[in-house]
């Protein structure tokens, strides 16, 4: 098997051809390992966090939401941009309260996700939470967000039945089932 | 809980503010529920398919190659984005013949995932492929990629380790190990 670096595209320029509110999208010239050039588009992103929220008695907390680029209402797990210079951990605090209204008593890593590797620079970091507390927050509701206890095998048979699809929620909630049923274990993530 | 309908954002405008080779970045002016006005980013994606090539003995088919965007090299599931009026069903064949070398006897779709809800609207298309012949093209070799058979229990340990990351791979290989164990049913997707 090759190793990493005969792989490796080396960056020979890199402009930034969107600059949005969202959205910073780059264009780069690369040597490619055979000497030729080419170009990379894709998004810099700050990246972000998603949680499993563990409600206990074998029940995830989701969200419901509408998701404009998809156009469609999609059943999640919360998840958040990391903002400036916070850390995942803080961030997925903050996303759990604004989007749920619940604070975790702990929150243990559980690994990281390269969500779209074809256009994206977007790390993921993947968490579980539990002893959930309501504390609402006032602020911050213009999200429309609906919150829902689900029991996992009811997540599990949606999942099946194609009616969930997104993919973090997806990857969540498979790690969830191996959780609650103890056949994967907690704390040894490497973020 | 709300329905779909009193969550959806209404598009009032669509500006292309980026087109590149690869990349389509729309900026939308978008009326929201409560009849404020707001901007959605995103892309526009043609949609993809990914291929969980199953070799038998319980073994799946994976690759390795640099992904630029993230700066490393990944172990991922063949994958492709969809040509022009392509179905998913013949860009997972061709994606599998290029990246792979492998024509499947048989493809059977699992389901649709939507890989990055907040700024993409691709669409991804999981598919289980079995009774793989090796006959290899000449052409189409511009993409560094290391062809691998994977054991379908090293492969997990892998992503229990964090040393598989890719967001599609995670998902596909979760079900591939419903699928082995005879812990899911192929051949009930909706897609």
């Amino acid at each position: 098997m090759h190793d990493n670096i005969s792989f490796v595209e080396k960056c020979l320029s890199s402009q930034e051809v969107f600059s949005g509110r969202l959205l910073h999208v780059f264009k780069d010239t690369v040597r490619l390992p055979d000497g030729s050039e080419s170009t990379r588009e894709y998004i810099k992103h700050p990246g972000a966090a998603v949680v499993i929220p563990y409600c206990g008695d074998r029940r995830i907390l989701m969200i419901r939401q509408y998701r404009y680029p998809v156009g469609q209402t999609l059943l999640e797990l919360p998840a958040g941009k990391i903002d400036g210079q916070d850390s995942p951990d803080a961030t997925i605090k903050r996303e759990l309260a604004e989007e749920t209204g619940y604070r975790p008593g702990i929150i243990i890593p559980i690994g990281l996700i390269h969500t779209c590797v074809g256009y994206s620079s977007e790390r993921l970091y993947l968490y579980w939470a539990e002893q959930l507390q309501y504390a609402p927050l006032t602020a911050d509701d213009d999200e429309n967000i609906v919150t829902l206890e689900v029991p996992i095998t009811d997540a599990m048979q949606m999942v099946y039945a194609g009616q969930i699809t997104d993919a973090k929620t997806l990857i969540g909630l498979f790690w969830a089932e191996k959780i609650i049923n103890r056949q994967a274990l907690l704390g040894q993530a490497k973020l």
